[in-house]
């Protein structure tokens, strides 16, 4: 079946470094959902005020497509050493490279065609191939047993500030979603190196840091043209 | 982006007619996920055991492709009257076709690749294009508003099954499901002539029925080839 984007997603997060590994887990990022013609007119959102979540269907558009020989991934809940099936893991590496994400909605402006939301953990630029509404009779189930992600939570890093340089360009509110998404511990998974420096690209800067202890330390927070 | 299926569902609704218009509201429909080749071997499932619901992505292959200038749909939850937007509804009738339903899981047969499972609207010999484990922390949100499904929920039928003739021929749990089936009221909607005679394809079965007063008569359950 041959399927087209019917939105595009914006982020501050360019790249895959960074993005959040579920949806929700980075609570306070914002990002946009931007509807691609013919879709972006006023009455293809009608309604959708009256919800509080959307549902995502895209594209894991940074990632290769799996070999499908590969029928099982390694979890970042489960260290990166265990096992599961494709089907049983929400891991990127998969047939058809589809994503799935259920976001707050933080505002709509129909008129543009966009949607605001919150959470997402799509990267910028992210092919989005369906917008359905979330309704709670049909979609929550808050006691449904989830697999290894019940006993294998992510401890949150500690992070610390105390080095930033230029990070007093980023808005509050950036500040508050980018320490969301560093105290998910964005390193590539199996790495537990406390003398390595990372970086990631959030907002138009290039954020470096360390992690040591469970405490990622932000080293510089730079604007990608220079620091001023 | 071209998708191809990983798996296939066998469900005793036949036709589009009498599939559930949500996932849940027919809770003991049975049915089963079949994955299909080269996904049908028994790692890809392996650690889904842990987990109560999966998602399934898949194609509204019985509806046709919507006209792409009709953004706005009539869901029969507003009566089918009133319109809203095609992203603030669950309508089948969508850009790219794609269903999303969170189905509860009965049992799996790794060895033969089969997901067994309760309560899903799909119908038999839909496509699926993934299959994701139910991830509450991310996934559940019970306290979302729900737009105009919250103060729009069905009204469930009575189902009266005493001129039913040839219903023996149908398990107690078979009975049970097209009994949740016909309370949900699977006539087209915009239809409310008490005289019509309307029909579905249940197990192999033609199910046919009226509707009166809120109450639903079953008029006989006969084998497709024949009545007994």
């Amino acid at each position: 079946m041959n399927i087209e984007p019917v939105a595009v997603f914006h982020s501050p997060v360019s790249g895959k470094f960074g993005v959040p590994r579920q949806s929700g887990l980075a609570e306070s990022l914002k990002g946009e959902v931007e509807l691609l013609p013919p879709f972006n007119r006023e009455e293809a959102l009608r309604g959708l005020e009256g919800f509080d979540y959307i549902w995502l269907v895209w594209e894991f558009s940074l990632n290769e497509k799996m070999d499908e020989s590969q029928l099982t991934v390694r979890p970042p809940r489960l260290g990166g050493n265990t096992r599961v099936g494709v089907f049983a893991s929400r891991s990127p590496f998969r047939p058809n490279r589809l994503g799935l994400s259920s976001v707050r909605i933080d505002g709509i402006d129909a008129g543009r065609g966009v949607i605001r939301v919150l959470g997402a953990d799509l990267a910028d630029g992210t092919p989005i191939y369906d917008i359905k509404p979330y309704v709670p009779y049909a979609d929550s189930h808050p006691d449904a047993r989830g697999g290894f992600t019940d006993s294998n939570a992510w401890k949150p890093l500690k992070v610390d500030f105390r080095e930033m340089v230029c990070g007093d360009q980023l808005t509050p509110s950036e500040l508050e979603a980018l320490a969301e998404i560093l105290s998910q511990d964005p390193r590539p998974q199996y790495q537990d190196d406390p003398q390595r420096e990372y970086g990631l690209l959030f907002a138009g800067h290039n954020v470096r840091f360390k992690v040591a202890d469970n405490v990622l330390t932000v080293i510089s927070i730079d604007p990608l043209n220079q620091c001023k």
